[in-house]
């Protein structure tokens, strides 16, 4: 890759990050939730950054593979479960926990069991975990609260050692229906006269709802210090640190005239002559199309003595597929091969979600594959 | 990947849009451009799809690298130039073409060519020809007119063949200023005088502006079977065919209550008893979470004589990381396991892209590495 844009990824920051979920939550058992490639992460950085986790939590078999092949020997988690049958001898074979949150799963099962030895059999469920899935209100995966009861008795009835989980919807909202409150006693009720662990808490409701971190939680977001809520306000205190840094360089330098305009649609109208700095990053990138002018940019400045120094200057323009366009008209210091951060140490993603009207979550797992990826 | 999602590329119908390109141009030279990735349809898809092209252009120096052993033998062109005096020896063995956007990548040049025997120098003219990029209003890359012929007689002064491009700002919105009139008539003004080959016309001009087809054109977005201007009526009449597929299944389903909210945010609240189905697939996989509710996702229906039978429902509730919701009411034949388009041929990635404020090249582009990608 010839283009200067890359994602760097600080192993520490991830480390220390997890140790604060520890300490928030008493030590309560961690599944580290790593789908979508780890957040964008990578699978190497999880292994490496999360090795204190009780778990991984993710999507994929062939994430799995990868992690035991590195040597992940403690649990991993599915969180959609399996999608058909013929997954369960490489479920079994790799010892993953499994999430069953409908009926057809469980025929699976069934089928598949009926089909091995009673040694077989004994192997499959002493090896493979289940943890049913209530839809507390979330109404995306789960028995509703009548139906658990009866998927519970089956999977004991059949010898299996059986966990709890739930989701919920508002965890970042306080105010709407259902809340985390409403859907907790969802949870309490149906589950209270069962055995295994419970887990419900993702990184909101960590941060946000004590009573409700049950045996394990299950933070994503703030593994990779971006906020929940998507405003980095609210997690500002906290002292999670930015795992991912995306930084790139200015790889062209244009003088404008008041009234001239910058790239596509001529979004950008200068109000005074400008210094327009050109960088190598793009939505082709992952960098968010929906960028307002005003995105914050951070641009390094020589200095001897401090590699940090720089200062924030605005996106101008339109994103392009390629280059986006940012106003270095106070700095004049800043040149053609100068260094910027997108994101990361000087830039919370979360801003730059904010000016995009999404959150971090959704730029993290956007970055492209051809932006290199540094793990440190 | 266990997950039912894939992207399916369609190499005959890439062949099919470059050839509306050939005639809708009367025959021009064509610049596939292919980069990021191709617009995420691969560069085994480009390979041989754009067999027909006259070149290939794009950015990175890793994608030329590909194209040549895969034995791509005619021009290559990098859209954006070197970005460092150190990549000119792969540009040679590679037999490149450049654009010159800047006076340091003239610097570059010159510093290099002073380093070579006469004979390697000569090596590298008659291998490298340059397209020297004017500003003529994008504001973004390129001289601006008053410096272009400098650049141009320091090229022709050192021996290079020298060519000539620029681009368009809006192309594809007609009343906005620089018209597309306005930098043609730059770009004649500044290159009258000068030899070498003229190119100009991205997609939209393609369509819209046959003046400025020039010698060679640069189709993108057009090839891919979608829209420059983000509407697909503005397209339909052409007969560009969806290169790209984007299908997954249905996972789960839930009949939730008149009242009942669904997903994150709680943001769609049922007016009626509806049926949600759970397709496997979310923003971590390049769908875009600013998909409104009502964006369409085509559901396959079970037929033994029209494998294509399907209907037309809405997205309803907040993209998931993972996960879309989608209202079954209307269908209550589809299952879990039932197919579904998010885009391709019965959904235009247009539509998609509109309900989401964005346009189609976003959407292509961002199709994540954990999408299994099959080319046909």
């Amino acid at each position: 890759m010839n283009r200067p844009i890359q994602a760097t990824i600080v192993t520490q920051n991830l480390k220390d990050n997890l140790n604060k979920v520890k300490n928030i939550t008493n030590q309560r058992f961690v599944w580290a939730v790593i789908k979508a490639n780890v957040y964008g992460h990578s699978i190497k950085s999880a292994f490496e950054g999360f090795s204190q986790a009780d778990g991984l939590a993710l999507l994929d078999l062939h994430d799995v593979h990868e992690l035991r092949k590195m040597g992940w020997t403690k649990r991993i988690l599915l969180l959609e479960g399996i999608f058909s049958e013929k997954e369960i001898p490489q479920i079994i074979q790799n010892e993953c926990s499994i999430v069953v949150h409908h009926f057809l799963q469980l025929e699976w099962i069934e089928q598949y069991l009926s089909k091995l030895t009673p040694f077989e059999a004994e192997d499959f469920k002493s090896r493979v975990e289940i943890w049913l899935k209530l839809n507390s209100g979330m109404n995306r995966l789960g028995f509703k609260s009548g139906e658990y009861g009866l998927a519970y008795n089956h999977l004991i009835h059949l010898g299996f050692k059986v966990h709890h989980l739930t989701h919920f919807a508002n965890a970042d909202e306080e105010s709407v229906f259902p809340t985390v409150a409403d859907q907790w006693e969802i949870f309490e009720h149906t589950t209270q006269w069962m055995d295994g662990f419970r887990s419900a808490a993702n990184s909101s409701a960590i941060l946000k709802f004590p009573h409700v971190h049950a045996d394990w939680v299950r933070p994503g977001i703030m593994l990779y210090g971006a906020s929940p809520t998507g405003k980095y306000q609210d997690i500002a205190h906290i002292g999670l640190k930015p795992a991912m840094i995306l930084s790139s360089e200015i790889i062209a330098i244009q003088e404008i005239s008041k009234g001239d305009t910058v790239g596509y649609g001529s979004r950008f109208v200068a109000k005074q002559n400008t210094r327009v700095g050109i960088v190598a990053c793009g939505y082709a990138d992952g960098y968010p199309r929906h960028a307002k002018d005003g995105t914050p940019v951070w641009v390094f400045l020589p200095s001897p003595s401090d590699s940090q120094l720089g200062v924030k200057v605005g996106l101008i323009g339109r994103v392009s597929m390629d280059m986006i366009t940012i106003d270095l008209t106070a700095i004049p210091q800043a040149t053609i091969g100068s260094k910027v951060e997108l994101w990361g140490e000087h830039v919370p993603i979360d801003d730059v979600a904010m000016f995009s009207d999404t959150v971090g979550y959704e730029l993290m797992c956007a970055v492209t594959q051809r932006v290199q990826l540094k793990v440190l």
